[in-house]
């Protein structure tokens, strides 16, 4: 809820829209605007301050910039949520960097299955067409949000007795690790994509959403390919952090 | 142009689907569909192939799993373009990489200008908001396609010649090495956005169009921040390539 009584000081020195951003950013602060609330329009805020819709787009070009809100095409501008900071600096699983953080996780399987590897997967997993793979599909919550839908293809020769294991609470790379395998490497290839009309509903998103697109093939100490994903993160919740030197 | 003679076999013991998928494949591969095309509509292809929706769906599914063809929501589903790799296996320019794959890239300056450090710059320069920074802003084309806008700023006590030197042929890492410093360490933050109104207009795009987003603070060898830059590529042609270890 939002106060309609802040009065801007048109007389002092300061700008307008820094007054408006200051204002706003308080009220984020303070939660009088609470995470994914939607802001009320250009024209709206205009009125309540006083002051012309460009002083307005101002003074919340700032705060989207410092990622306090963000703007969805068509739709309005919104109290940012807080996104899941995944660091990537070195290689860590989708658990073990959620939970350093502190944060409640959740994985649900959504299929665990064995069937014939399709051309591409088959080619990340130097396998042939149609011989057979393992499917594990999970969508993975943070703090009861659904983030990230993760689909996994493992050679079934390799690993036949993986899905008697328990997927809903140890990693892959833990059972990898049991069966003696070590996992060294994995070469991650990203691009912004849009949701499809399933990723959508699984994320609680409209289709069309942003989304942070990752495939993603794990190799072993050995060098064999054991693990190919595609990973389909929700734009607005996760951020992937990369650390490079030259 | 597509033909419009094809005929499936429906006698032999080929999947329909995959019939499909083939002869798609294969116009993609003979030209006879080019990048950027639109394939017809799946009502289209059906009564082409004489099969149901459904089956049409499957075959281009895979076309689409396996980068040949993407669909935009609401628009189609087009023959792919190639897409600008850029490998962060190690720090590498923009340049460096695109001439690396032989790639013909173009560098438009937009914006060249000293001005007062908003917040977050300021924040991630290290610096008081409202010192002064040099902001170079450029677009730039991958075989005559633009597919980044980058938004750097430098702080302007650390380098007062910048916007002297030529910009628009020469990196700024360049620069900053000639001045006898040395670039060592890139911190980078990953999303996909939407495309907003100038950004859309830049990489000729329509708005709310996917958008790998990237912000990059670039340290030097002795620690220092000295280009924060913000990153718009377009989703459909840039994709990053990230190697790590366990």
């Amino acid at each position: 809820m939002m106060s309609n009584s802040t009065i801007l000081n048109k007389s002092e020195g300061i700008p307008l829209y820094i007054q408006i951003r200051r204002t706003l950013r308080e009220e984020i602060n303070g939660q009088m605007l609470v995470p994914g609330q939607k802001l009320p329009s250009e024209d709206e805020l205009a009125a309540r301050f006083g002051v012309s819709r460009m002083t307005v787009r101002q003074g919340i070009a700032d705060l989207i910039d410092e990622g306090l809100l963000y703007r969805r095409h068509g739709v309005g501008t919104f109290v940012a949520l807080p996104h899941l900071e995944r660091d990537h600096t070195r290689l860590t699983s989708f658990l073990e960097s959620a939970r350093q953080e502190g944060l409640e996780v959740a994985v649900h399987v959504l299929a665990a299955e064995v069937l014939p590897a399709k051309r591409k997967v088959a080619l990340e997993l130097k396998l042939e067409e149609g011989e057979l793979v393992i499917r594990v599909k999970t969508l993975r919550f943070i703090s009861g949000v659904p983030v990230t839908v993760h689909d996994a293809y493992i050679p079934y020769r390799q690993f036949p007795q993986l899905l008697q294991d328990d997927l809903q609470n140890r990693h892959l790379w833990d059972i990898y690790e049991s069966y003696g395998f070590r996992v060294k490497r994995a070469v991650q290839r990203l691009e912004a994509r849009e949701a499809d009309e399933e990723c959508a509903a699984l994320l609680e998103v409209e289709e069309g959403f942003p989304i942070l697109y990752k495939e993603r093939t794990v190799y072993l100490d050995n060098g064999t390919p054991v693990e190919f994903t595609y990973c389909y993160n929700r734009g607005d919740r996760y951020r992937l952090t990369v650390v490079l030197n030259r």
